[in-house]
């Protein structure tokens, strides 16, 4: 016997833009560079090199001909990283979209074998 | 200059039971049996062997312990093959899940990025 009660759901969602997507890896380096201010830290977070995580950064900006993450040399905080407001605001706006799309599909799954 | 225009989404939604996935392959199995009253027809269709076909569905049926298609041997039409009350319920569910999950998506995306 059927029992929609053991069924859970699965999804995953993305973003893509001129056949590249914008998915959680990068999504979420850019959040813990937000977070930390420091690429370093954030690849660190994520267990990748700098080397990896700084790849990941330009091969997105050089595809989709964008600045992501500004750097600073020295200061008073040895240098350190910072979103562009478009970074920032992709962010913002993946982060909606996936919180949104997880409770309207919870929401749908539910209503429908809940 | 990120262009949010430019932006498609992508996504995937899936069953999960027990652990095992109910998903595309299993569901257009079925909805194609439905449609067609036959394995080999339906299996013709998705470029499976009816060997294949029916391993697929005899698998789901072993792990969740339910009867999903019912043959038929011999009779005017020659035999054919019929969803159960259990699986036309499930792939009706599925679609509705699907559908609504689909739209719900879109407009989120639109809403955000649109």
């Amino acid at each position: 016997m059927i029992d929609p009660g053991r069924f859970n759901v699965g999804y995953k969602v993305w973003l893509e833009w001129d056949g590249s997507v914008f998915g959680e890896g990068l999504f979420k380096l850019l959040q813990l560079i937000q977070q930390t201010g420091s690429i370093s830290a954030a690849a660190r977070e994520m267990s990748m090199s700098y080397r990896a995580a700084w790849g990941k950064i330009k091969k997105a900006e050089k595809r989709w001909d964008v600045t992501l993450v500004e750097t600073q040399v020295g200061g008073e905080q040895g240098g350190g990283a910072l979103l562009t407001p478009q970074a920032l605001r992709l962010v913002k706006n993946y982060q909606d979209f996936k919180q949104q799309s997880d409770a309207a599909i919870t929401k749908i799954f539910q209503d429908i074998f809940g």
